[in-house]
């Protein structure tokens, strides 16, 4: 009996695009979707209110950054990560194996887990398997991921099927672990760029038998081709009945190939991050609001976008806020690209449910193609 | 023929507190009133819905910065500071003297006016009584302030008179400079703690006459009890019919000495800067967020403050965003305590309205007398 419970509504025709319904403990999402990511337990510059104004439904958690700050019992005490920060929707935590890959020298792999360093004060810490999951069980999310190693790019065959294999390992030991009944757990595929070791990841994670099945280790520096590929050959060999999720993408052009792929769910950084830095999202591409020929741009960000940023703020004032280095740059660039992001899995969906999945991606190709601002 | 119109509802009888109410050409205020900094044309951290939410009639931008980014002229011929920033209500301008003051070193003055280096980018610039207004006349404000010379504390008798009588002669510049009929030009009185100069500069400025008047130069370094015998002593010799402005102060106490000195508006960075830094205002003294006594406090920061950041997050959940440099610390922190402040002088003026003023600020210090919390 799984904690969660998903029905594919639409199967599209043309591509392998699905519509789809996900029910969790905190609420339903429609799917496909976009998780904007909370890493310390807010999604950086939003309330949960404007989360929610701005459609969205799930967010994702770091359990990396929660381990280390706060601390996962102190969130527990505090009764759970939901109402720790406010938001009753549903939450998504990752496991902490890109985190703890991500540190690079400051970590050593062994087959019990992973030794590392905090990032923040150097004291040494053991994660296994077994505890990846109770920190996730302590955070309280609704769905937990396995614990994993994502392997560099590039790296050698023999390593990463090794490498695969651990994680397959670690999964079996991640799902003996769990405990708590309301919590659904996925699986995280591994294997590189070899379609292969994809494929035989996938196998055996099957065998193992998990709620929902991740794409992991993409995203690592390989060419945008060579992540499709890899998408689209991973896509069919993952159950239907089953959420599919591809971790850490990307660009809205990687979520439309990943849910052309029949991929469910996605997060990334990207939306929330750029937008700190002055990069913003649009219909026609991307804009860069730092640029002096918006200095005096009475328009919106993007004229076609009907968030509040579009409707009230120009880039002229917008270009003023961020030179300035005003925290309101920061808010108001996050609040519109999280709105393109979740706008377009909307879109996206709406499309699919009518049966014109295929030319909904032309059409998105097509306008970017257009005349662009400012990059 | 004023651009304002202000009318006093109530005069209390204890004290010289008052109620009124102030009409712009972008709408009316209820006096005494405190206004947000909203230094570069945003107040930090906020956005212009959420500062109606919390009850600010009028907020106030500086235009020393905006004249140097991004220009007085771009914000003209984007449609002034109103639309600009999104901020449909009143704004008052301050005139730049005092942040040209706080350049020190980088500042000559003149009879002519101030020569001073951008804290920016060095470049020279001079600015006079007469730019001043045409600044300010470009940037749009209901409220726009004289050109004032700020002298430091403590300066000699002789330096102060001086000053003070430059003040004045600027003064008269401004009125004569001042093109606009939609906006209120008040004069600003100087003459640092010596009471028969600061009554020489009001008998001065009521002769030139003006909208309405402000006490500059306090909040310089002076002792509270300093500052609250000047407001004392120069809200009774100011005119009864216009309304008077404490600029730059200040905390909690000081805007209830102004209020019971007879002065109607108040500005400070306290609340907003405050807030930034960790420091929260509460009906029971101040509050530092990064105590670890918070490190697991489920309450809200004040039990008794019913804004959206007390309804919704606990001290605990304050104090992690606060540690892990998250921009949403900013935003609630800051949000928390201007709702504090505009609620203290909605409270004072209630209090006013029902002749309890003096009770109101017996009760507001007799509570803060009591056990305080983490500082």
């Amino acid at each position: 009996m799984s904690a969660i419970d998903f029905t594919v509504l639409r199967q599209d025709g043309a591509t392998a695009a699905r519509l789809g319904s996900l029910t969790t403990p905190h609420g339903r999402i429609d799917t496909p979707i976009f998780m904007p990511v909370g890493t310390q337990a807010t999604v950086k510059a939003m309330t949960p209110e404007e989360l929610r104004e701005i459609g969205a439904q799930i967010i994702l958690a770091n359990t990396y950054h929660l381990y280390i700050r706060p601390g996962h019992e102190l969130v527990a005490r505090m009764g759970g990560l939901h109402r720790f920060m406010h938001w009753s929707g549903p939450i998504l935590t990752d496991s902490g194996g890109f985190q703890v890959f991500s540190l690079g020298e400051l970590r050593k792999i062994s087959e019990e887990g992973v030794k590392f360093q905090s990032h923040l004060d150097g004291s040494y810490h053991f994660i296994t398997p077994e505890s990846a999951v109770a920190i996730q069980e302590a955070l309280g999310g609704d769905i937990i991921m396995c614990f994993d190693e994502c392997p560099p790019y590039p790296a050698d065959y023999s390593y990463v099927r090794k490498s695969m294999e651990l994680t397959t390992r670690w999964a079996r030991r991640c799902k003996e672990a769990k405990r708590r009944g309301d919590q659904a757990l996925f699986g995280i595929v591994q294997g590189g760029m070899h379609r292969d070791l994809r494929e035989r990841s996938i196998a055996d994670l099957c065998e193992i038998g998990f709620d929902g099945y991740a794409l992991g280790g993409l995203s690592v520096g390989e060419e945008k081709p060579l992540m499709y590929e890899i998408m689209a050959a991973c896509g069919p060999c993952l159950p239907t009945g089953q959420p599919r999720y591809v971790m850490g993408i990307g660009a809205p052009e990687d979520l439309i190939e990943g849910i052309n792929a029949g991929f469910d769910m996605f997060d990334c950084v990207m939306p929330t991050r750029n937008a700190r830095n002055g990069m913003l999202f649009t219909s026609f591409g991307r804009l860069n609001i730092k640029g002096a020929v918006y200095a005096e741009d009475r328009q919106p960000i993007d004229p076609e976008c009907g968030c509040y940023v579009c409707k009230h703020y120009s880039r002229a004032y917008l270009r003023h806020l961020f030179r300035a280095g005003e925290i309101l740059a920061a808010r108001l660039n996050t609040y519109h690209n999280l709105f393109y992001y979740l706008s377009l899995m909307a879109g996206a969906r709406a499309a699919i449910g009518s049966g014109t999945f295929a030319r909904f991606r032309r059409e998105f190709y097509a306008k970017r193609q257009g005349p662009t601002t400012g990059e």
